[in-house]
Formats: structure tokens, C-alpha cells, sequence
């Protein structure tokens, strides 16, 4: 890292290119995250314009817009040609609306309609991870004149791609043949013989869901189709891989209440984007303790319960989030589906209840051994069953009624789990001393 | 799903196999974990051994076992010859050493040592995860030389690949050509002319690592190579896939101190999958309360002490938390590492003590509100700044030290945060109070 920062530093821009020139561009875009600003702004004029795109599409956000603002449209265009749409269409979309403008202007016309029809769809939806530039023949070719019409159009092929789709005279994908079979083949085979089903995705589809079939189908590449089941592109497993690895972080931010304000984060922006939750939680952890607050005369005279209180409500609460981390999977991975919620709810709800009597005979017994009194040990073992089952509840149907009416059940469902057991954790031991104790 | 059964159950066997060759391995595999054992066994004798090999590798472990007990080891090997090395290792892997010998003696040579090699591998390695099937070529061949060679040699050959790889005479891989490039070129041109560099995977790369590698520059398979750099197999995307999920799966999982039991576990299964972690939480809550208990005088002569504690401990476990979940999404992905480290510690212990100083003014105001009583509001908002700084170090400093020292940063460390910010969060409250309301 520091040699390159070096050679910029003394202006010596020959060592500069060729230190870069050795990298890939994802390891430059590593290095230019390491760096400063400044440095950054020195590298930038010594990388080739054909390295440039890609390095574009590598950076992180918040550099990538940085680097953005220092380009003239014109190099961004040249650098833009080189991609693929979805990659080019990813990179514009940081852009102020009149710089993009200008590059678009700047960019020939063919280039400059697949990018503009790559922004026209939502983010996170098939449309935009898709590329437009994709292979396809009729039914009634051979493989020799896939081969041939290939070595004509090199020019708007895509740059890699893995399967032939085979479309009917109204552009409906049939089926696909992948590249490794056409080679093992005679040219005058007919494509109809190579040919396998192939799994449409409809361009408005969610990443999620894109990635669940890739996942679950194996798939390299796959078709994208319009409304009317017409050929507009595809997708390949290479875009898909990021999606689900942020799908499946996310899911794991979500529960922790958090959402990534990213590497290069101010420290404001850190607090900005955690201090709403923890407002919520002491909005809920209010209300819960505020069954502590009713009780404070048995507190008074049995101090012993201040001290149960806290270990039964973080029990309860820890029981919650595991119940929780494994709905929220296998909700994710679709294990847990309309066929078997009955009877996952009924297994969670007996885990609860002898988890909970399997802890509260330990709590017990150790309440028992340091007061030597029976019936604050019972009502602790009686608060814990009562806490982790409703931990049980609450980790299993929240996350649930969440999926049910649409939402994220990564999202808020903790915060609701540990507000149930908190409340229940403290309402319990003091309702159950009330009745035995007092 | 139910006409399947019903066909299953009338014994109408045409009927069943109909129904299940319509659906991919995958349909069947997710139809086979939503019936009972009972007619699972139904439907096994229908399924056509090439299907039944892919099934076998898409069904759910627990199930999977329950069909190859129910398998004939000739039945069994007839199928896996239709698979991947790799593949088939995994299938061959869940079986008992007995069996798994019957099964291999029954399999031609060629495959019975392909299997065998794989499953020599650690479970999680690069080795574990590639098939051994490879195109590859001499530098000095042409393009014609390489489809004619696939055209004789098909029946070794993989069943997808996407790139040939061209070696030295010792077998070291020195660059690759994709396929879709050789379907673009005349015969006569030299692959050397098509060659791009390839990321070779040492054999013992932990899976982890691979897929990181994959992700990072968007690859679609790469040559697996020993100790002595030699080409010995290949890793394709759709692999890899699944490796990404897994782990940050296994992160949020681990965060949430669990394990994932599996669909068909039983109660007793999912029992013993949670209370090691709860009896351990049981552990550290004690310890941590202990705290209180010294303090017992001031919580019989202040009650409110004992409404305040539960909010400053469950804000500074959330905050620990946030924290914590940001950390292990950037080691994971190596957005934090050895040259950014100091910095980010710096910005969340910025970042905590303005969140705690934010919500200490909160706190403190309602404290106020609600006692008129500004010793105790001042005790709250000091405990709560407190503990949220100790949160902050706790959820930065807890999953790089268990980096540091070679362990899961994602496992444990959630433990160890809940209990700093529990012991914190009594201890503070209580201690503070002792000085400025006694």
C-alpha cells in the first residue's frame, strides 16, 4: 500500500500506472480505501480508462461519488462504454441528476438506451441486476450458425456469458443451451437437441427472490422476461452472490436493531443511525419497568427481588432472540412456509416449556442454597417458566406476524421480543411474590 | 403437495412417477421434507436413479440419512456415478463407515477414487468443496485441438464447466480461457492468445476464504491446486453460493448464541441446541447481580434504584449489540482490518459517548419528570453514559480480540457484552448513587 502512496506522492506517475496496472481492479478499489482523499486524487488520472470502469464499479459508495465528482463527463462516458448495463447503470445511479445527464449525453446512442432502461427499473429488483447484452437464437438454428452469428456481433455480446437462449419468433425463451455443450458438439447439430428448460424471472421480481432461485436451482445464468414473457435479458450467478450475502447481513443488522452506516462513516453518522432504536428501547423498557414501579413496596421489603428480577427478564430475553435468529432463518431460506407453521410453532412452544423448567430447577435450587427460603426459590423457578415461554411465544410469532402482513420479520421483531419478556420478566417474579410471599 | 401423497398412498405408482418427474431435484427434495417418513418411502422407488442422484444431494441432511438407510448400496452407487465428485463426497460423507464401503466397493474404479480423494479433504475446505472433473490444455494448443479433445474425452469431463484451463508441463495452471471465448474464435487461434490470469485456490483454503475470494472478484469457477501448486481440481460459483449464506447465516446465529437445530429437529434436539448458551447466561447474570446484592441497603432505602437499573442495563446491552453486529459484518466482508483498526475503534468509542451523552439527557429529564428529584436524574444520566461507553468498547474490542486470536468473532462475544454491560449498567447505578444520593 505505501509504495503506491509513495510514487504518488513524489508525482512520479510512470511507477504510479505501473503499480496499479499490476493490481485488479477490486484490489485498487481495496487501496483507494486505505488511502486519503488526496491520494486518491492523485492515483486517479494514472489508471487506464478501460480499468477505470471497472474500478468504478468496485468502488464503496460513499468513495465512489467522491471519485464521480472528479471526472469530466466526457472520460466517465469513455470509462461507462466498457461495461456491462447493469454494472454502467449501477455506477450512474450515483450521480446528480445533471451530471448523469451529460455522461449519458456523452455516451453513443446503443450504450446510452440500455443504461436508461436499466435505471427505468426499481432497485432491488431483477431489472436492475440484469444486463441486456445476452445471447440468444432461434429454435431452428444449428449450433454452426450460433457459432457463426456470434463471431459477427462480438461487438454487443456479453463480455462473459454462460448459456445460449433458444427464443420462439415472438422472442419467448424456450429453453437454453449452456456454452460448455455447444463446444462438445458437432456445427451441424440442430440447438433444439442441446437444449434444457431454463427458469424465467419476470424483470419486476425481487433481488431476494432472485437469489432464492439461484440458490436453490444451482443456476449459472438465467432469462429475464417482460410482462408479455418476451426476452429483455439476464441475470448471471456473479450478480446474484453479493445480493445474497447483503440479504443474509442484513437480516443480522436487523435484528440487532442497526442499521451499517458504512467503512467510511462519520462519527455522527454512527449515532444517527443507531440512537432511534435505542429511543424506542427506552420508550418500551419504560413501560416495562413500570411494573417494577407498582410493586416498590415488596421491593422494599424484599430486597432479593431486585436482584431476581434482572437475571430472569435477561434469561427471557436471550431465550427470545434465539427462538427469533432461527424463525428469521429459516423464514429467510424458506424452511419455514404455510405447510408446517402449525407444528414449528407447537415444537418452539414445548422447547420453551421445558427449557424453562430445565433452568428454573437450577435458578431454584441456587435461590434456595443463598436465601434458604422455599418460597422465593419458587417464585423465581415459577417467574423463569413463565418468562421463557413467553420468550418462546414472542420469538417465534412475531417474526411470523411480521412475514404475515407484509413486512421484514428481521426488522423491529427483537425490539418487540425483548419488550415482551422484559415486562413479563418483571410483572412475573412480582405478581408471584405478591401471591406466595406476602 | 397433496395429490403427490394421495398418489403415494393409493399405491399408484405410474401416478407418483409422473408427478415427481415433472418437478426438479430441488421441487422434489422440498416435497420430500414436507412428508412423513411414511411416504417418503412410498415415493423413493419411483424416482429414476439419474434423478434420484441429485436429489440425494439437494435433500436436507436429516432426511437424507433416513433415505440412504432405506437404499440398497448398488441402487446407491448406480446414482452416484451421475454426480460430481463433489457432490457425490457430500452424499457419501452422512453415511456410517460400513455402508459407505459397501457403496464404494460397488462403484467403477474411476469414481470410487475421485470420491475417495474428496472425502480425504476436511469438511470446510476448498478440497471438500471442488470437483475433481477439469477441462484443462497444453499452452501451446489451439482452439481446435481443445474441442476436438472434448469431443473424445466426453465422458470425464464435468458436467457444466465454464473455462479451460491451460497448464505447464508440470500441471501448474498458468491461465485460464473462458468457454464463451473459444465459441467467439477460429480454430487455428493458439489459446494462449485467449488466456486470461486465474486465481489459483490452494487445496486446504478454508471455505470461508473462497468465498470471499469468489465474491471479491466476481468468479465463476477457479483451479484448485496442492501444496505443489499443481492443478487437482475446480471450484465453480454455484458452490460457492451456497458457502456465502452459510456463513453469514451462521454469524447471525452465533450472534444470537444458537444453533441451527434444523427443520426436523425434535424438541429435545432444539432444547439441547439453546440451554448450554441460557446456563452460561445463567452464569454471568449471577455474577453480574451479585452487584446488586452488595448494594442491598440502598435499594431498600431507594426503590427507584431498582426501576433504574433494568433501563440503563437494556439500553447499554442494545447498544453493545448494534455495535457488535456492525463489527462482525465488517470482519466478515475484511472491511475492518489491520490498517483501519485503530480508527474505528476511535469512531464507535466517539460514536458511544455521544449516544450516551444523547440519551443521558433523555433519561435524566424524565428521571426528573417523574421523582423532582435531580440526584437521582443526575445518577441515571452518569450510569447511562457509562454504560454505553462500556458497550461501545465491549462491542469493538470483544470480536477483534477473538479475531486476533484465531476464534469466530461472531461466537461468544455477544456473551461477553451482555455481561459487561450488565455488570456495568447495576454496578454504575448503584455506585454512583452510593456517592452523590447517601
Amino acid at each position: 500500500m505505501s509504495r503506491e502512496a509513495d510514487a504518488a506522492d513524489q508525482g512520479d506517475g510512470e511507477r504510479v500506472r505501473e503499480l496499479v496496472s499490476a493490481l485488479r481492479p477490486a484490489d485498487v478499489a481495496d487501496l483507494m480505501g486505505f488511502l486519503t482523499a488526496d491520494y486518491r486524487r492523485e492515483i486517479l488520472p494514472h489508471v487506464p480508462p478501460d480499468e477505470l470502469a471497472e474500478l468504478l464499479s468496485e468502488l464503496e459508495t460513499n468513495i465512489r461519488e467522491e471519485v464521480l465528482e472528479s471526472l469530466e463527463p466526457a472520460t466517465l462516458a469513455k470509462a461507462l462504454e466498457a461495461l456491462d448495463s447493469d454494472d454502467a447503470a449501477d455506477v450512474l445511479d450515483d450521480l446528480d441528476e445533471h451530471r448523469r445527464q451529460s455522461v449519458l449525453a456523452a455516451l453513443p446512442a446503443v450504450d446510452r438506451s440500455a443504461i436508461e432502461a436499466s435505471l427505468a427499473y426499481d432497485d432491488g429488483t431483477a431489472g436492475r441486476l440484469m444486463q441486456r447484452e445476452v445471447v440468444y437464437a432461434p429454435q431452428f438454428w444449428t449450433v454452426g450458425q450460433v457459432i457463426d452469428h456470434m463471431g459477427r456481433g462480438a461487438e454487443e455480446l456479453p463480455e462473459l456469458f454462460f448459456e445460449v437462449y433458444v427464443v420462439d419468433p415472438a422472442m419467448r425463451p424456450v429453453g437454453g443451451a449452456p456454452v460448455s455443450s455447444l463446444l462438445r458438439v458437432k456445427h451441424e447439430t440442430p440447438l433444439s437437441e442441446l437444449m434444457e428448460a431454463v427458469t424465467e424471472i419476470p424483470v419486476d421480481m425481487d433481488q431476494e427472490e432472485v437469489a432464492y432461485i439461484f440458490d436453490k436451482y444451482h443456476l449459472i445464468s438465467a432469462p429475464v422476461v417482460d410482462a408479455g414473457g418476451r426476452l429483455v435479458g439476464q441475470i448471471t450467478v456473479d450478480d446474484v452472490i453479493g445480493v445474497v450475502q447483503e440479504e443474509s447481513q442484513e437480516d443480522m443488522l436487523a435484528l440487532a436493531n442497526v442499521s451499517d452506516a458504512g467503512r467510511d462513516a462519520t462519527t455522527g453518522e454512527i449515532v444517527r443511525s443507531r440512537l432511534p432504536w435505542l429511543v424506542l428501547n427506552l420508550a418500551t423498557e419504560t413501560v416495562a419497568v413500570s411494573a417494577i414501579a407498582v410493586y416498590q413496596d415488596e421491593i422494599a421489603r424484599i430486597v432479593a427481588l431486585a436482584v431476581l428480577m434482572p437475571i430472569i427478564s435477561s434469561l427471557g430475553g436471550n431465550a427470545g432472540t434465539q427462538t427469533l435468529a432461527v424463525a428469521v432463518r429459516a423464514l429467510a431460506s424458506r424452511e419455514l412456509n404455510a405447510s408446517n407453521t402449525a407444528r414449528i410453532i407447537g415444537r418452539e412452544l414445548a422447547a420453551g416449556l421445558l427449557t424453562g423448567v430445565s433452568l428454573a430447577l437450577v435458578l431454584g435450587l441456587a435461590v434456595f442454597t443463598f436465601y434458604h427460603d422455599y418460597k422465593l426459590a419458587l417464585t423465581a423457578g415459577l417467574a423463569l417458566v413463565a418468562d421463557i415461554f413467553v420468550a418462546a411465544v414472542g420469538g417465534i410469532v412475531a417474526p411470523l406476524l411480521l412475514e404475515r402482513v407484509g413486512r421484514d420479520p428481521a426488522v423491529s421483531s427483537s425490539i418487540i421480543v425483548t419488550f415482551l419478556t422484559d415486562l413479563c420478566g418483571f410483572f412475573a417474579v412480582l405478581a408471584i411474590a405478591a401471591l406466595i410471599l406476602l
